[in-house]
């Protein structure tokens, strides 16, 4: 089983928390996996542990049939394909794109639409579950694309997803489902603030407060994930304040186009940018609970 | 164990979708019980199930030593303990009174006082969980009061609760994390009805968006609870959008009288206003989905 897999060349781009998570899963499930990221550092850390580092996205295509696109946005997926030694020109006929990024959801019916000229395969497929899923192979995917994509990457994509949940036929769905997912996280997040916020105000233990919630009707997969972050009084950031910056954005954008209006997600939205002009852009994300005035927060720990 | 029980005499005041679960488990549980509430057909049910009626909340309080107070608000918790025929002047002293309708945190530490001065014991003691979780005897309590105040009802208290959070001395602690909760439970439904709204109009299966969500990072507990009732276009209220209209504004009262901004509850209350004005007061919570425009719910089921 190994030993096929060892002929068998998958590619990641992009190895942010995501992304390095699920290419040390394809390593350990034993494929020969190539990587290529701009940050030499994380590119060294990823060579040694067995890893195969490119110098482009253009080498990666050359050497790849299945390629695992997890970068931050558009932009960079844009780049990583069709910009300066993208991998679009090398990629081989009949090679798959797993197109993982959080973007709008037109982006991938076009990136679909221009790969097939070059006879290459794509699935919109972004994923959700945070650095720990990714790094035991356990994502959630929300993919849609045509059967030939699934069929040239479905053992790569089980060495990576716990969970592939098949959305139709056309691109875009998959990109939909990932952009309710985020206004729900994002708004999640900012409750999960102003919830703290409210009980640090009015004088309840704020760990009390986080056991108690977590058992009761209250309770979000974000509160139960991030609040812990809050009592540590630790904002070294696993996803940033400007991720929800920029994905609160692509979920208003999508409501825009066709003027539907989205009351929680514009004020989570305010919430997030308040936190990052106010000097918490790069901090986690549970730091969005700084934009509240008249309390004091767990200090962190030593 | 439960004729021992028999001789104890405990009382249910407001036989709600929660006061009703409280009353059947405690009969479940051997308790002589005893309940008062305004409908006399949900009286004859309690009494047909042998439960014992009581024909105002002060004959209650003459027969019972623990009462247990489930209405809906403080202004009916005052008319039980303290208005005509009220609970109050009769309970014997050394009883106690489990106050447990959502309140403004402030009135139960008035509460606590006057019923002490009538040498009559009281919790302060908000639930959680749904009218599944108090059917089954299973609901989180979040309480707080003097040691004699629990020791006078220890047994009751773990007959009608899986989870008992003891939140200190001082009455108006329990409330105040009722109220963080009901801030976090009001937003999410709000958001949950948000997000069902944005993958409709874009057009996403909502069954499976149901699905993944639930798998995802993007999930609550009202999100999981709540859809279903969107998915199954039955509003038919367990609890009805002027509840969360009552208890956002409880929130936000209690965050104004420190001029303490809550950003998100404040955009949430205004939805599910506009739910209740628009002509779905009385209906399911999960209805403030109906304030979105533009977009085609899932028709009632058969």
């Amino acid at each position: 089983m190994n030993d096929s897999k060892s002929n068998h060349h998958v590619g990641v781009i992009g190895l942010g928390a995501m992304g390095l998570g699920v290419a040390r899963s394809l390593l350990r499930a034993g494929y020969s996996t190539h990587a290529f990221d701009l940050r030499a550092d994380v590119m060294q850390q990823f060579v040694a542990e067995g890893g195969i580092g490119a110098a482009s996205p253009a080498e990666l295509g050359r050497a790849c049939d299945v390629v695992v696109l997890l970068v931050v946005n558009a932009e960079q997926s844009e780049a990583a394909l069709f910009g300066a030694d993208g991998a679009a020109p090398t990629l081989r006929p009949g090679s798959v794109v797993i197109a993982s990024a959080t973007v709008p959801p037109e982006y991938p019916v076009r990136l679909g639409r221009r790969l097939r000229e070059r006879q290459v395969w794509m699935l919109d497929a972004p994923v959700s579950g945070g650095a720990a899923k990714a790094a035991a192979g356990e994502m959630t995917m929300m993919t849609s694309g045509p059967a030939e994509a699934y069929a040239a990457c479905e053992d790569v994509l089980s060495a990576i997803a716990q969970r592939i949940y098949r959305l139709g036929d056309e691109h875009g769905l998959g990109s939909k489902v990932k952009i309710v997912n985020q206004l729900l996280a994002g708004v999640h997040i900012a409750a999960a603030a102003e919830a703290m916020a409210l009980g640090l105000r009015e004088g309840v233990d704020p760990e009390r407060l986080y056991e108690v919630i977590i058992n009761s009707a209250g309770n979000s997969w974000m509160f139960e994930n991030r609040v812990p972050h809050i009592l540590a009084g630790d904002f070294r950031p696993l996803s940033a304040v400007d991720i929800f910056v920029k994905d609160l954005g692509l979920v208003l954008d999508t409501a825009r186009a066709s003027k539907f209006p989205l009351p929680l997600s514009a004020a989570a939205h305010q919430m997030f940018m308040m936190a990052s002009t106010a000097g918490y852009a790069r901090e986690d994300d549970a730091a969005v609970v700084k934009i509240f005035p008249g309390v004091r927060l767990p200090a962190a720990q030593a």
